[in-house]
């Protein structure tokens, strides 16, 4: 297997994605134009990621007290990016784009992440763009998101401040009127912002001329006082340096400074920054204060920055994916060319014979198999997520409020599910190395603690799971959850009609009534602590069960192909493993959740 | 909780370890001289451990061609352990030793890898020491065993080489013997060695005087030939230096040779080596060949190795535990004092109180005790294994032969469960810590990197299982494992007695003839490729249910002390965690060997 026969197998044998060039945005496409996007992406990942992402881990981003230093290689992949068109593939054509499906984009992408996750930062300008396409003014999207799409400009997300990290409603930074005339600026109302955010990505860097924050900070009222909560959060565009109406740089810095470099365990690739807004380093116009442009209305600058989540969930999920997959090919080309043991036969092992290879071993072809089944399904998953925007985007009304209400459920699970599992099978990687996996001098450590951080940025495994069992499953009086439970009944009722895949429909199916009522049980009582003691185990109950049906459905793809090659034989054997050894796990979470079991929640403090 | 008062709570209150005192042997002993030695250790890793421990992380060793150096903070901390006694604290009083037992030698040294699992490398000079006591000549144990036990010489086991890691039975290096005399040499029949050893911890460094090597190396035939297979292996003392039969230095260096250093994931204050034997860049005497003296008769190697690998798999047990407490109690710290979110209420969230501490949030507290159940659950099992080695060497023959038989039961769950655990323990302290938790100026991703070795060397989780599953639970008609159960069955009998522990007692009494019945279903059809191919998942349900089994007992200690303080009221609900969230996940893990499912083995290669 490679990503990319696995990515053509899930794009075009499963998800079916030219049948949206049926539809008007996507007209012009073909599969051989969603091929050659594919194509040029393997290329640059090929060519300007993969050989640097050693490189990358080990030369961190410097900073001098003036400037952050990047590797060359990092330069020359942004470079490569940029030209390639990725960052406004998904746009109108008018916006220089080439109106791609997000479904091909995700596609596309994943090739860069599996390459080396931490050297582009695209996904960042990408979605800092498509949320002024959304919510900016024609002149916050004609100079700022423009230029982003071109390249020229790089975007961040700033929220988190190093006192507020999951509880956004405790952000302090603070927007003030600039002056008298501040409502008439041709950029937007225009402020001035002080306070400090910390994790930011790409937050300082010489690749691009200029870097667009976009900032959450609270608008104090007459008083002087801010609205406590998240309702008294506004977004603001804080660019690095400013720039004139017509989108020149004027040559004056804006008042955001670096106050650190974030040294982390992985992803080094991207410079990760503590940064200071109004500190008074710089003095625009001679003030303290950096000057921000309010994006949408004040006090609903959540709900803009939220445009963007579900797009940067998908993200950070197939981001832990592609790491995953990285590891599984790396272990895999290990296990066919290691030589070590010999086979086990009924009278003991031979030591006269020759050694075999590793992969000939039956617990490494287990710890193979588990990965294929956790990062190739992740990979179905995060492509059939991708699916659900462009239907929500492009399909007709009914079909898109599904698709928006299907994402809304499935969301919390493609940005946790890879988190964890990819993770766990970069730990498998390594094992299969033995000690040279634990080694600087094999790939698989690096992709490990890489991942680990999925787990924690853009909403906490902690925080997917309030989500999921606090909003998602009870939102619109459980239609979303029901959703999902029509459309993996559709698949239960086709699988069942072959007897190859009879018994998983079979284990689906119960599964799915287990998920069911657990979910009722877990809210019996109506009290959110009985309910949400419990929320991550619940979380990874609903997972499995989700990617258990994922590959139920895939399973079907394969069959449905008429394929008997080894690919066929892999995936069915995939199949087979997340039902035999991965889906009976959910009995031991889903009896906490059922049982609204306190033991955790109801311990004092100093009995721990 | 601290880590001293879980090791006096298992030491004193569960193990009663005291009682060891009636035995001749250690009658010199009460707890008055247990809890000097427990105070000793505690401060010297406090002192000179702990401080250092990020230092050692960041400052790897580093070879300039001719010497290799390390931190002055490793040198202190070589010497101090030294000066405490530790290295010879279980041994004769002739020796130097003050005839410690092993249970509170344990507990002792489990201060120090808590505090810094990589900065000292003690237990590998005890067991190299160990190991010449039971199989050396006395000359042998004169020489090479004192100078360990005194701190000035310390020691290595070279086993694994590049190409033979698992795989023993493939050693290529070779001793042949060096010149007619080689028999009468006063320090044993003297060889010359010409090889590669691979992954040698503390196999070169300035930190003693002189460093003993203890070697695999096979004795070619008269037709030039070896024995396939680890019949043909035999062991040999090679010194770095020279030595008189009086044990001076004779200063002359013996022909190992560093080749490099091994840069890896963690554990990186001890060095990890290449070394090429007999290259010839030293040539003693004037010969090509590293001098080795015989340790035990030839072909006999690997028994004599195995002599020490009971206690040092116990020890690798014990430092994945104390990484893994070592997390615990960061993070229990850092979740006392960080300010984040709010309190759930049935009207949602109040944005205008103030934030409370996460150790109030249901699921930080969930990530609290499941740390606290993996750790404190796994130091009671390395603690119990300890004890039982000191039966094996003092009980009455009864006795100690029932301890040798449970030791060869647990060792491998000893070894292999803290590994996995622990490590998952360390994963949710990062978790906890939330961004801070991934950088490097928090020590919990420095615990997890550290840990993750843990699966890999001294038997790696794969070679665990296998011993448990193909030798562990069939030798002696099964013994072993009806010796456990008894046991076990003892337990449950007590435990069903008491209202509170009831449950968990008809729990345990479940998972006990489930492991039972999946042990009888693996080996049904007598094929080992049958029973084989799950033997991890196989492990991993064992090792649950033994911890379940230490989990119960240990309630029983807590509740027979009568008290319901804080401490209590925590060691009870780990054990009820474990119970509840915990040992269901055994249905899983067992279901696959039940079933013999082959789904992984029968895989061709190129499916994958």
């Amino acid at each position: 297997m490679s990503l990319r026969s696995s990515i053509d197998f899930l794009l075009y044998q499963w998800l079916n994605a030219p049948a949206l060039n049926q539809r008007e945005r996507f007209s012009d496409h073909s599969r051989d134009t969603f091929d050659a996007v594919l194509d040029t992406c393997e290329r640059i990942a090929r060519e300007k990621y993969a050989p640097f992402n050693r490189l990358v881990d080990t030369q961190e981003p410097h900073f001098d007290g003036d400037k952050v230093t990047l590797p060359q290689a990092t330069h020359d992949a942004q470079k490569a990016y940029a030209e390639s068109g990725m960052l406004s593939a998904a746009q109108d054509y008018d916006w220089g784009g080439m109106q791609l499906p997000y479904t091909v984009e995700a596609a596309a992408n994943a090739f860069f992440a599996c390459a080396s996750v931490s050297i582009g930062s695209g996904m960042l300008t990408t979605g800092n763009a498509n949320l002024l396409m959304a919510h900016g003014t024609e002149a916050q999207k004609n100079v700022f998101a423009r230029h982003e799409f071109a390249g020229r400009w790089s975007g961040t997300m700033c929220l988190s401040e190093p006192q507020a990290g999951s509880s956004l409603s405790d952000v302090a930074t603070r927007a003030v009127p600039d002056g008298a005339d501040h409502e008439s600026d041709p950029l937007g109302p225009r402020y001035r912002l002080k306070g400090n955010k910390m994790w930011i990505s790409a937050g300082e860097h010489e690749l691009t001329e200029n870097i667009i924050h976009l900032v959450l900070a609270k608008i104090p009222g007459p008083d002087g006082k801010t609205v406590p909560g998240v309702r008294g959060i506004s977004l603001f565009i804080v660019p690095k340096k400013l720039v004139t109406p017509e989108g020149q740089l004027t040559g004056e810095r804006n008042d955001v400074a670096l106050a650190g470099l974030n040294h982390k365990l992985g992803w080094r690739g991207t410079t990760n920054t503590l940064l200071n807004f109004g500190e008074g380093k710089f003095q625009p116009g001679g003030q303290a204060g950096a000057i921000g442009y309010l994006v949408g209305r004040p006090g609903e600058g959540l709900k803009c920055m939220f445009h963007m989540m579900n797009e940067a969930r998908i993200g950070v999920g197939m981001a832990a994916t592609m790491l995953g997959m990285a590891g599984y090919l790396a272990s895999l080309d290990y296990a066919r060319n290691r030589p070590q043991g010999r086979p086990m036969g009924v009278g003991g092992k031979d030591a006269a014979q020759p050694q075999i290879r590793i992969i000939e071993h039956a617990d490494v072809k287990r710890m193979l198999l588990a990965q294929k089944s956790y990062c190739e399904g992740a990979l179905a998953l995060e492509l059939f997520c991708a699916r659900l925007v462009d239907e929500q985007h492009t399909g007709d009304a009914a079909s898109a409020d599904e698709a928006r209400l299907l994402l809304e459920v499935l969301t919390p699970i493609a940005k946790s599910w890879p988190s964890e599992w990819c993770l766990e099978a970069n730990s498998l990687a390594i094992q299969i190395h033995g000690g040279y996996g634990y080694t600087r001098d094999f790939p698989v450590e690096q992709y490990w603690r890489d991942n680990r951080l999925n787990m924690i940025h853009e909403g906490t495994h902690g925080i997917q799971a309030m989500d999921l069992l606090a909003r998602k499953v009870l939102m619109e009086n459980g239609r979303g959850l029901q959703l999902l439970a029509g459309r993996i009944n559709q698949t239960i009722e086709r699988a069942i009609q072959q007897p190859e895949l009879a018994a998983h429909a079979n284990a689906l199916g119960a599964a799915l009534q287990q998920v069911g009522s657990a979910t009722k049980a877990a809210w019996a009582t109506g009290v959110p602590t009985d309910a949400l003691a419990n929320a991550v185990p619940y979380m990874q109950a609903f997972g499995h069960t989700v990617l258990a049906w994922i590959w139920l459905d895939v399973a079907l793809a394969v069959r449905a192909s008429g394929s008997r090659d080894a690919a066929a034989q892999g995936r069915l054997a995939a199949a087979r493993f997340f039902f035999h050894y991965e889906l009976p796990k959910i009995g031991a979470w889903l009896r906490v959740v059922e049982t609204r079991d306190q033991t955790c929640a109801e311990l004092p403090e100093d009995a721990f």
